[in-house]
């Protein structure tokens, strides 16, 4: 155990693996082009069964090397490196093709479990969220509201933006985003509906003001620690 | 008086009325589906009664409960429960299906007035809307001049944006959040007016510095709170 | 003297004033409409005579009213309410109607040195503006480099939009809007020029950069005071 | 090198160099109009000469005032400023006329390195870059994924948008200005499958959440400044 944890806890063990999920990454991304994956397919996958099994070991070695198996687990990080490396372990079969490339895709994301400084900045930014909950509840309200109205009204005007509540949804982060919320979703409902600017105008300066004090949340809080 | 004042303050009594408000919610969004509508049409009527009427008899309790009716009244949010749920009852009757229809989603704001931290926040959201009244006033007279120029010039040219003087005052809305104020709104003007680029650059300047400076109220504002 | 001095700090007056100036933005904003000027034509012309009677005597008194005729002018409020007033007077004849209903819709702008809550919020808006010079001088200067480049790459493919410099100048401002950049802008470059995406994505990070910098610099200004 | 150095540091001297830069940059920006360069070609031709040999002594005359030619190249203005010009003498023929084109425009930079207070406002910008290093490597891998998952999944439905791994990413740095994000990239993709909506979303949600923490970050750096 204690040869387990000196060696994971060795810096050079740390940038292997780092340098592995670079590889990792270049081979995912080279995966993408069909001039690469045609004439290589062969070696991409005996690339792939080669990074798997050394990430797995790697984990095992971290797992032997932790004080117990459940003080592994409660690191979140962990659990999550676990996940990725045994779900490619598990899929593996004719089945699950698509899975399996978007597995190998997200084991670039164990660069922020690898690497502290990413690890802790990721840390920092999820800590903010929970500060978020209330404001996130009063948007999740007011954007409820606004797609039940807007899909009674606009549903047989414009179904392509208001056709059901789903669909009035995305329309309106859409809106919130302010892309094309005039020239292509509101203008076309004018030309029926003239008196009808008031939902936009009221959603897009009452949802800025309240996304606004969001980020000045965000703001103050980061100021104050 | 004492019974209902300690049923009232009952942390059960305010989880229920919570939950409703969840129910009342679902059904005004699975109403808008023609899929559910049609099929239980019926249902949703008397789900909307008995809603409408446990809302009636919490207000009537929390109204008992309270020192004075006029105290009750004194603050703003039952004043607007007792609006919301008196209208439904008022406004029965086959002329106004709509009006009841946008009731019965407005009902949903009702969280905002039965969860204690919601109401904290929009209090906290609205008290910072009179410490911006004076640049208000001043974007109100900066889009007013605005408008009216661009009502004088462009009107003949751009009746779709700047037809009459409230079309203007949309489109400098438009123009402000950026939406296609160049492809949409500037170039096609330019065509005949190649010299009324400093309309837009002018506005879009000018409108922007007092803007950010209106949000840097907020966070100021904010920040020494 | 005495008299006009006390006259012209009589709130009152300054209270007569501001409803002057409000009659005067309604009747601007009617005359907009083709409805009332066809009708009201005559009527226009009258009220317009006037209130700009009223708003030179109102000048008048106050400069009697000053300790000098120097000491009236030094507050650049009054002399730019001098200057709209007085222009008002001067271009009186056939060829300058366009001019002379743009200096009556300025009027409304009079608003501004009336009020003194306006008055001081827009001299602290122009006092931010000096602090701003260096960094308008870098955005200036950034541009520029960017129109001529954008020019000589760009005029012959995409002549609507980098024909010259000037075009290329006002293209980059709508691009560091970020308004129909890509869609308008870069992908019809793009199909000819593959490889000028770095023009764009270099000017936006850039640009951008430059720009938060400027606004966290408003920012902290204005929290130091 | 004594009187060298008092020449370089006369503010004559640094204010001459100053209006020649600004002549420069009329010149180049005159060249973009074919009116002036097909009429005064030639004349161009010696002007830029005659600034690009003034420019040359002026380095010589800072290098040779300087305490060492190493201490003068420590500054990496200097080092701009000669390889800006000495590179505008290298490649004289007739092969580089497009490079020459640029470096003639790229001397306009230069005005960065000679007023003082640019110099300052341009160290600062810079300097706040690498605090900026451990958020611009995670938005690097989150921007690395959802390219190629992008690509995985939409390369053969929208190949204008997502053919390959790199126009993955030019379209998702788009995308995160919001730029046409939903009419032009998302829309015709949800035609033909539905449920990619999570796509966008998350990547927007996540993306600006980072690049808000990004600027936060920022701002709070600067105001402890
Ligand atoms: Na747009
Ligand atoms: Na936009």
């Amino acid at each position: 155990r204690k040869k387990c944890a000196q060696f994971s806890e060795n810096p050079l063990f740390t940038n292997v693996i780092i340098g592995l999920i670079v590889v990792n990454a270049i081979l995912v991304g080279l995966e993408t082009y069909s001039f690469f994956i045609n004439r290589f397919h062969h070696w991409f996958l005996i690339a792939d069964k080669i990074l798997l099994w050394i990430f797995t070991f790697e984990i095992l070695i971290r797992l032997i090397g932790s004080k117990s198996i459940g003080s592994f687990f409660k690191d979140p990080w962990n659990l999550f490196d676990f996940v990725i490396v045994a779900s490619g372990h598990l899929l593996v079969g004719g089945h699950y093709v698509t899975v399996l490339r978007i597995l190998r895709v997200l084991r670039v994301l164990r660069a922020i479990s690898v690497i502290p400084s990413l690890r802790k900045m990721v840390n920092a930014l999820i800590k903010t969220i929970p500060s978020m909950g209330t404001i996130m509840l009063l948007l999740g309200i007011f954007f409820y509201i606004y797609a039940v109205i807007g899909t009674m009204m606009f549903s047989s005007i414009a179904p392509e933006h208001f056709g059901s509540l789903h669909d009035s949804l995305l329309t309106l982060f859409q809106v919130i985003t302010l892309e094309s919320w005039a020239s292509g979703v509101m203008r076309p409902i004018l030309v029926s509906e003239p008196s009808s600017w008031w939902y936009f105008v009221t959603f897009i300066l009452a949802g800025s003001f309240v996304i606004v004090n969001l980020f000045v949340g965000v703001v103050v809080g980061n100021v104050e620690e």
